[in-house]
């Protein structure tokens, strides 16, 4: 390959790279050869070696999380861990409140924050005996940009966002585990551009109360991991803890990871997305869709399935459906920081805020019309299928600090559908994401089937 | 009637009492031969008179709602008004935040606390015109208890709760529109109580962010009001500005009340409510029916069709269910105020929150499902008849200043669906309202139906 290579680290390949992972571990807690003070450590060395270039904190506990690890490490001792996240280090995106941590949602506006009370989410693995490392880096109020982090994988490109620090950190193997938000890509695209799994539940599966969501009906709680199961794990156990969002059942399924399990057919998409691909990574995905055939998968796609074809048309105009959505959702209250503290508000909303005051009650109601029609087709067709398979994003991560193109993610959060990004394949030494769709409220089904790709 | 006369007011005379209505007067306006600016004074004059016995109000922004009024009284003078709330003044339930006035939940955990934004519908109410004029008194986080507020009919007596100081304002005569909330009895309860008219729209009708809600699928704005016009005026004016809740449609209908409607068929509901009425109080309210029977309406009831005593018998288990809905929710965030707060925790709320400790994420599922069967109930009576009505409270305001039962009025905010409550009948020379329900999102057609009644 005749690229410069990369800034700042090695070249990246999947079947090589180790991330951080912590359901293992805490096997290992528990037979006492190894203790949750001495994993945090692991992380504490790394995020030490290589926070300068990454920047994925925007605030480091250091001793609060070295006294959480220490209790842990006391009950894994007395053979008493509280539950399956017991001496966890956790990243949590800084959308996310924490009452022992500034919680200043990326922006100048909050500078200084501090929350009364622990988002549900925080409060429910601080209970189980996790341990919160830090609040990372998040673009301003989760709509802005840039971020200060820089992708772990070549320092000259950005992570994505908005979950920037959630997905580098992970990526870097800082952590095993961090907390993010995705409203339109923000936790799979910064995850393929990370090399780190990505796991966006159900719409409602998690609580959400006490994390700033400037577009409620879009928004949700994603998992950035060093494995599927650590993200299976968590979330479960917060969706168990803090319930669903209220008024939705929560999250269903076991405690532990489910068992991978061979999809038989499989829906590939193109999305919105596919146009906006790069040559080289649309060859890159045909490859790996054609291993899957090898490997006895059935791969069903526009051509092959009129339904298909007409679920593709109307994922077509999710881009435009997805903005009437979220500018319509944000006025309240970006335009009231708009008019209050203009000098605060970054041009990319700006931008954004003005434009939705075209928008009306009628605009709105199209749009989730059209929201309405588009899950029932995915409805249709994940019941003849094993899942839906695309790409995490049109490419590897951009070189500069934009966040990249979130064409490949808008359809998940405008369906709610549980979502994975599999840090399964490479190009140009860059980390590049493939992202599987499921059945709302089937997550536990869709982890399965991804574990075993 | 041998009782002892009322401590501060006249007997309630529903026929002869006189409420402030805004609608005509903005007609006035409109013409020159008033202004908002004396409408406002007015209301003042009432309240000088009579605050220091009702107290109806945590704070008074006495010069902002003149400078507003002023301004209004000036674009009207130009035949400018903005919008059919150019010019009301209007009370706020302290729930509701507000950026020029403190809001504070009725809770010493909040003293002083002045919100970044206004909440969406204040926000919405404000770019139409409408005149702040204070800040209502509310319980504390809308669940404590007692409020400070007294009964305007007699101060012995409670006002009704949560949205206390709401309706004494109205029911006293201060202001003709405040806005309160829902999740129990909230708004229909206390409209009973002091004489005012009460709607809560549908669950999901108008945006409730800025709002604190310890009850997300269960709370509801809601209006109190003079009359019903203004009512569905300010309700429908908020849903059009501020949208409803993310995810939802918003309040259908036109700009300006419904006509009304004579219904042809009603049907009469005991709710769990009825066991718990007072002999009197049901007189009361079969001497009512009878009336609009003579009037040529037909009342169905439970002994009338199998499917109104099966959905009987579904509402005879709301109390139970509600408050597995209620006290799951409410876990965030007042647990964690118990836990680092417990001093400034009422001790009925301490209770319930000790209480929820003991739900499980399958108790609350069983309570959703429990749920969806009463919608589904409902919905298919609704389609056969054109409302429904009960009581709005077990008789009229109890003494002394515990918030009153709220038995009647649990199934309309579990159901969802829009609720009035009419100051049409007295007991002991005080108010009692009738209550009406009708079908999720058809509001326009209640309030139609209600304003024949």
């Amino acid at each position: 390959m005749s690229a410069p290579p990369p800034v700042s680290a090695a070249a990246y390949e999947p079947r090589r790279h180790r991330l951080l992972t912590f359901h293992d571990a805490a096997a290992r807690f528990r037979e006492g050869a190894d203790t949750p003070r001495a994993y945090l450590e692991r992380c504490l060395a790394v995020i030490e070696a290589r926070e300068g270039d990454v920047k994925a904190f925007a605030f480091l506990d250091h001793a609060g999380a070295v006294a959480a690890a220490e209790a842990a490490s006391e009950r894994y001792r007395r053979n008493r861990p509280l539950s399956p996240v017991d001496g966890l280090p956790l990243g949590i995106k800084d959308l996310i409140d924490t009452a022992d941590m500034p919680t200043e949602l990326g922006s100048a506006l909050f500078r200084g924050r501090r929350p009364m009370c622990d988002a549900a989410i925080v409060d429910a693995l601080r209970r189980g005996g996790a341990v919160p490392v830090g609040k990372t880096e998040t673009v301003c109020l989760g709509s802005g940009g840039p971020p200060p982090t820089r992708n772990p994988f070549d320092i000259s490109r950005t992570p994505g966002g908005s979950s920037s620090g959630s997905a580098a950190a992970v990526g870097a193997g800082m952590l095993p585990v961090a907390i993010g938000t995705q409203g339109r890509g923000s936790t799979i695209r910064p995850a393929s551009f990370c090399g780190a799994f990505g796991f966006k539940p159900s719409f409602g599966a998690i609580n959400r109360q006490g994390i700033f969501q400037a577009t409620l009906s879009l928004d949700h709680i994603g998992f950035l991991a060093g494995s599927l199961s650590d993200a299976w794990i968590v979330a479960q156990f917060s969706a168990e803890r803090a319930g669903g969002d209220p008024g939705h059942p929560g999250l269903a399924g076991a405690a532990a990871a489910p068992l991978p399990k061979k999809p038989a057919r499989l829906i590939r998409l193109d999305t919105a997305g596919w146009p906006a691909a790069e040559a080289a990574t649309r060859a890159i995905f045909e490859r790996y869709l054609a291993e899957l055939a090898r490997a006895g998968i059935t791969i069903a796609g526009r051509r092959d399935d009129p339904a298909i074809e007409a679920y593709e048309q109307a994922l077509a105009e999710v881009p435009q459906n997805w903005r009437n959505l979220y500018w319509y959702e944000m006025r309240w209250p970006l335009a009231q920081y708009l008019e209050r503290h203009a000098a605060q508000v970054p041009d990319r909303l700006k931008a954004g805020i003005v434009a939705s005051a075209a928008l009306t009650p009628a605009d709105y109601r199209a749009a989730l019309a059209k929201r309405d029609e588009l899950r029932a087709l995915h409805r249709a067709l994940a019941a003849r299928c094993d899942g839906f398979i695309t790409l995490a994003a049109p490419g590897p991560a951009p070189v500069g600090m934009d966040q990249g193109s979130a064409a490949f993610n808008e359809a998940a959060s405008m369906l709610g559908v549980p979502t994975v990004a599999l840090p399964f394949l490479t190009q140009d030494g860059l980390p590049l994401g493939v992202q599987g769709l499921g059945a709302w409220r089937e997550d536990e089904a869709l982890i399965a089937r991804a574990r075993w790709l």
